[in-house]
């Protein structure tokens, strides 16, 4: 399909992720309509994968000391708008170089030759005002022909610049660009909505600590969470009151699934995970904080809520206004917030 | 039951950190005398949970810079209490906060709602003086109405302050309000002697380097280990000799256990972690060190021992008063040491 | 059997690091020619454990600054030669110190009595000019008479010094006394070629940045790297166009293997994985970047390349001179790269 109806058919809707050309996702193709939550339904899964996906991409220019990608010139968003493909999947990209140096787009998880590598020592960049266009390809899991089992490409990855301020992009990382990708295996569980948190030296989306963003949800969503982590520092990631399994979904496979069930997890510079949680179960509706678990970042501001309603829209104990919540934060909360509207 | 009593349980023994109120043991109402060790009886598993415990809890100076949890007055500790309870078990905590400052209790891995939360924001602490009850609850894994798998709550995790100093507890942490908590799958395997052991800033258990808590058993005893991080650096925790699964258990479920083994685990504030191992399995009797293996770390005193015995009671090669061994190591034991006299 | 002939078989040949005295492999005994990598033969797999290896090993000066561990006076190396044996095998190693002050050899994962510790305080260094036999056991995993399963010992291990400089080996370990240990189950997929990559503060294998290894392979080659972490600093590992299992062979098992599968992990000081890549697997030859991704330390050097290269030879888009690959990388390749000369 060619790229235009492509964003069309995102903008019509879709339950997962659905606020238009910020992001690309499996949800979209498959379901024009929010899919009826009935238990005997059961979750939405994962189609099975093999289309050809066909992107625009910029990097451009957001004010002072910020760099964006978006789909779109005059779009662009930190994070970068979340890609979410299936296995079997192909993503060409078109990226166009709207700022006044080079830049990139190196990604991390999927099968790409090395004309794609991102780098400029591979002459995989593009000089401000170029455009180049980067193709991704991603597998399933299979036998290879010696018989030995090869991991198929599903997983929580990300992309960023390569070349922005140093050859491994440490300035065009600082500044913001980068972004969330999504592998997902045929009958993986669809979330409700999806939200991008990037941790990026001592900032959380590149947002500065009194405005780190909040995210919005009514108990009994399923939630998924891209956790990125960018820059120089080392951080935890921890939420009050859910939790997830440490393995490739983040949730549990069944009862024979050994992974540590964790609410705090180490990570550093470009290490990626995904989680799914539903919103407030067994714990009900609030203000849940996630922050950094290093005790000097969240004292800084690396924390954030998640805004869980009751049906009615309650939110009891909250009050906005209250000196620790983040003045603004809805109008803060930048792209990480995917979907964070839906159902509202 | 009601609070005296379960305490009193507690204190008439049980194999599993039998000492008295410094713990609440998931051993300690079903076996009053220790099981008996013979290879056919198999290990001590968790019994099924559901039960509804009642517990007083503290937080109390203990010198200058100093203030731990304690199950009664004057009895506080640092770590404070271990409380090791089986999924499907609630805990209600009747905390009286006995210090001239704001304190709280934060919990991580189990279910409690907003108002248990331990934070200001959501208005969940106590003043000096006051007294407020938080219940902690537990849920067994199963399925969801939609069919899909949900996880227990099974898990090393812990508890702390999450108000002295600053809205998230960096100063109360730092004084040594936290403490471990396990819980338990049904059928599980129990241990003999339980040690927990955090690395706090450049601590252990807010010990000074020179008094790091050395911890004894004898060969073959089942030890568990509740390693818990705190603070404002990473580490990674090593023992010399042993060596534990990186999964929920600390063991391997079998041989489809594909998980790593590992005898040394990069961790971060807030990550915890448990791990038991056959004391001197096939390694003998000796004075383990356990230490942390950033260099500056554990030179700087972040080191302890495992001084596991023969059934005689001797240490090959170990002198108590070697320089590098910690002078009075058995008194300057604090309360991360539960159980470490049972069977002596 | 005696050393010297064990020597000579390793320097016979074997598909596996196959460099002479620089590795001890467990494909030299099985087959002293490379396999036929026909896809109907399979890959190459361990063999039975239960060997007794009778090895030399000396610590000697490098030069300023560098230390380094070798099978023979004369031949150290930074990293010490690789040992790659399997679960059951025992190794004993006569260890001659030829450096001016107090060393030892101290082992990670494996089983060894306190008399093998390698510490000052379990008296099982070696002064200089002294010699002394440690002697590593492993086991296979199993039932223990209680019922229990119990772990073997195949992991990615490895040794270094736990004497020099300080109690805990830091100057030891800073100038280079470290090395890599593979421990396999019988039936573990075995590699072509193996590298150890060793990330030692801001240096990999000890090597200036601008120096970092370079290591090399032809399309389709059965790549394992042992990671290795030392020193103070936390690190990220990231390979471009490749990626591995979180577990302990760094291959998933199955479909069933929920194990996350990443291209870029948080390690610290001890930490050890290994994994196992198909080289240019769905991506294909080039110049393909390993790094630290924590910016600063990239940006400082931190960073090579596996120059995987296609059945002619030839590598796709690489300049051997291009400013930013390293001048003289092969030249300048340490006893990390083990065999990979083999086959060119």
């Amino acid at each position: 399909m060619d790229r235009r109806s492509f964003n069309r058919r995102l903008m019509a809707g879709g339950a997962v992720a659905a606020t238009g050309v910020t992001s690309l996702s499996v949800a979209s193709a498959s379901s024009a309509a929010p899919a009826p939550m009935a238990a005997e339904a059961g979750p939405k899964r994962a189609p099975a994968g093999g289309k050809v996906h066909h992107l625009t991409m910029v990097a451009e220019r957001l004010g002072t000391g910020k760099i964006g990608y978006g789909f779109e010139k005059g779009k662009a968003s930190i994070p970068g708008p979340l890609i979410d493909i299936v296995e079997g999947d192909t993503v060409h990209i078109e990226f166009t170089n709207l700022t006044d140096v080079d830049a990139s787009l190196h990604v991390h998880g999927v099968d790409y030759d090395i004309a794609n590598d991102g780098t400029r020592m591979n002459k995989s960049h593009v000089e401000p005002g170029g455009t180049r266009t980067y193709t991704w390809r991603t597998h399933r899991p299979g036998k290879r022909a010696d018989g030995t089992y090869r991991e198929g490409s599903a997983g929580y990855w990300h992309y960023h610049d390569h070349v922005v301020g140093t050859d491994h992009g440490t300035g065009g990382i600082r500044q913001g660009l980068y972004g969330g990708l999504v592998v997902r295996r045929e009958g993986d569980i669809l979330p409700d909505k999806q939200f991008t948190i990037v941790f990026n030296d001592m900032q959380i989306n590149n947002l500065p600590g009194a405005q780190s963003p909040n995210f919005e949800a009514t108990v009994g969503e399923r939630l998924e969470v891209i956790m990125i982590t960018h820059g120089e520092y080392y951080h935890t990631f921890h939420i009050h009151g859910h939790r997830w399994a440490d393995n490739r979904t983040g949730l549990l496979s069944g009862a024979g699934d050994t992974s540590r069930i964790v609410d705090n997890k180490i990570t550093g510079p470009a290490d990626s995970f995904g989680l799914q949680i539903i919103a407030g179960e067994g714990v009900g509706a609030g203000a849940w904080m996630y922050h950094c678990h290093v005790q000097s970042h969240s004292d800084q501001g690396m924390a954030g809520l998640f805004l869980i309603a009751k049906p009615d829209g309650t939110i009891p104990g909250y009050e906005p206004h209250h000196p620790t919540a983040k003045k603004g934060a809805t109008d803060a909360r930048g792209a990480g917030a995917q979907g964070a509207h839906s159902g509202h």
